[in-house]
């Protein structure tokens, strides 16, 4: 019997359910340092990998829901279908309870930190980081006398701004999503790399942007929840972009103040957002961008283009003459609901006679890849 | 039966085990937005709670291991005893597997990211984020010839930076622990509230604090694991500091350049590397810091003061004529093998006759608490 162990270990070696990954697969990029799991097949199939030798049950959700497969040594894996390239969201699911795999970084989304996952887009490298000049990403700490508390906003510097010490730069106020934070932008969508890359081929101009917190409650105020319909229907986060975050950011940073150097944009609930807040103050922007989020876009009601917003679309003659941009986009794999709530806003403004550039993402659901796409689209046309 | 349900619910909020956090307690800090629990009590005391029907164990991982105990409904809780003021990392334990509490904010530390808990300090306000002037923390991208690689390094800069264009200031090189990464200091350690509150006070000087990646590795280098023993020994991320990183921030930033307006310091690995560097170039610093930890302190030999680090030790009175500070500390609660390794350090320089300052951490163990409270000590005794 003193044999048996070896030979279980070759047998164990040999087969091909567990410990083999897909042939040139590679640890994700996402990986925490030295992990060789989830690896990523070059067919784009993941392989995940748990040591759990006392759960009954392991599973990887991503999209939808992946049993794993014990080993005799307590070791769980499984090798899901390719993937759509860029960045998901992924829990393991561990005797029910969904958790994040210990072998990848975590990120800010889906209202918790949460894993994430990297799969490589073959021949794009637009949100790659390059040898071209780098801008910086900092963190600003300010007071709003709105929710009378600290808030801290991420904001991008492009590469010349620190050498040119005269210049005055444009701003795109940048959201992130329901159950994100000011870290989405910055982390999962790589606003940096990409403004990075575009400004250096010289596709977009020197610009900030800003990256807030998309929630905010004053004092005795509700706090809703994170997504649409609750905080997305507050007007006190838009109280905190017009009366504290311009101001802070204006007096901190040299910035061209006119409408036409302020643009805001945003995903998802952060999308409805910057739509709610330039209609409201067209007087303060000239651009405006919604990714996979526009009013009414996740299931809210079709816009009313006479009377809401103060009518400003009433009257399209005028407001096309005063925007510069109202740029809208969804990826061609988002949920039937989404992709409805953007096709009834789109068919309203038309209808309204409103001009607006319409973009779809090949491919894509409503994941990050779409929205580096979308800021890959919408940031060149900014500030011309 | 139709009021069965209601008198389980009157009697389950009744009930002694669960359901009823220490009085007067509050969700922690470090909670994600929304989660009720962890929660901390007035004592110090800590509840936590995880909704796991189907998992057979579930425990608490925080210095030592808990097991919670499962209600009716599925949901297990546990108040573990009263815990040190400061951050910590922990971990829930699913039928055996490791896990992040979903309920927290992650942070990348014990070589992963983990869950951390921030327990409040009564009286005590110098690392909470206050009404004084704000200095920013920036994500800096540089390319190392050494390494062959992008980097990235975070950089402090007080709060007087930008509107004070022509002034040149001192720099603080300032690094994370075996298994966390740059995101330490600006997250855990809280370095920027602390300078903030510093300079603020005019307890210390403005000055910049560099706070980089303790690893690096030449292409066909072979990786060592994150901690002491590993990376540790390699001379690879000292040659970073020397040829890439500090001429990359003279460069970018407004610094001032000679060797008594740097410094550098560092956390257990972190004290190991800052004191390996400077000793090796004494013709670029004048201070250095050791926060839990110096050469040796975590079991390593004790250290030659004639021949180690190029002789430099050996001439006790040029030494001392040449650094303006040599500092390090410990926790009062540090295990006993990284207190005797610290011990072993300190009696080896006494005996060597090098001046040094030694600070204790009263209460503390190898944990974040020990080091917020070394840079607020040590920050102010530099660049006078």
């Amino acid at each position: 019997m003193r044999n048996a162990r070896p030979f279980l270990i070759a047998l164990l070696a040999a087969a091909p359910v567990w410990g083999q990954p897909p042939a040139g697969s590679r640890p994700a990029a996402s990986n925490i340092p030295g992990a060789e799991y989830p690896r990523v097949g070059d067919d784009l199939r993941v392989t995940f990998q748990l040591r759990a030798p006392d759960a009954k049950k392991v599973q990887v959700r991503l999209g939808q829901t992946y049993d794993m497969t014990r080993s005799e040594d307590g070791v769980w894996s499984v090798t899901i279908p390719p993937q759509v390239p860029g960045f998901h969201y992924y829990s393991l699911v561990v005797d029910g309870v969904a958790v994040n795999d210990p072998s990848s970084h975590t990120f800010y989304g889906t209202s918790k930190q949460s894993s994430g996952i990297e799969i490589p887009e073959k021949g794009v490298d637009y949100y790659d980081v390059k040898d071209v000049p780098h801008g910086e990403i900092r963190q600003l700490r300010y007071y709003s006398k709105v929710t009378q508390a600290w808030r801290r906003a991420f904001v991008y510097t492009p590469p010349d701004y620190d050498s040119n010490a005269r210049a005055r730069y444009p701003v795109l106020y940048l959201q992130h999503g329901g159950g994100e934070d000011e870290r989405g932008w910055p982390v999962q969508g790589r606003a940096d790399i990409i403004l990075d890359n575009l400004i250096a081929a010289k596709k977009a101009v020197p610009m900030l942007i800003v990256m807030d917190k998309g929630y905010a409650v004053k004092p005795g105020e509700a706090a809703g929840r994170g997504g649409p319909g609750g905080m997305f229907q507050s007007r006190t986060f838009e109280e905190v972009v017009i009366n504290d975050l311009i101001p802070t950011v204006e007096k901190t940073y040299r910035t061209l103040t006119d409408r036409d150097h302020r643009a805001m944009a945003g995903l998802s609930m952060g999308g409805g957002q910057a739509f709610q807040i330039v209609l409201n103050h067209v007087d303060k922007f000239a651009y405006v961008g919604g990714f996979s989020g526009v009013p009414g876009g996740n299931g809210g009601p079709v816009i009313n283009t006479k009377s809401d917003f103060g009518g400003v679309l009433a009257d399209a003659a005028a407001f096309n003459k005063r925007m510069k941009l109202v740029w809208f986009g969804t990826g061609t794999e988002e949920p039937e609901r989404m992709r409805q709530g953007m096709q009834g806003f789109r068919e309203a403004i038309t209808k309204a006679g409103i001009k607006f550039v319409y973009y779809e993402s090949p491919g894509t659901s409503h994941e990050w890849l779409t929205w580096r796409r979308d800021l890959n689209e919408f940031a060149p046309r900014l500030f011309r």
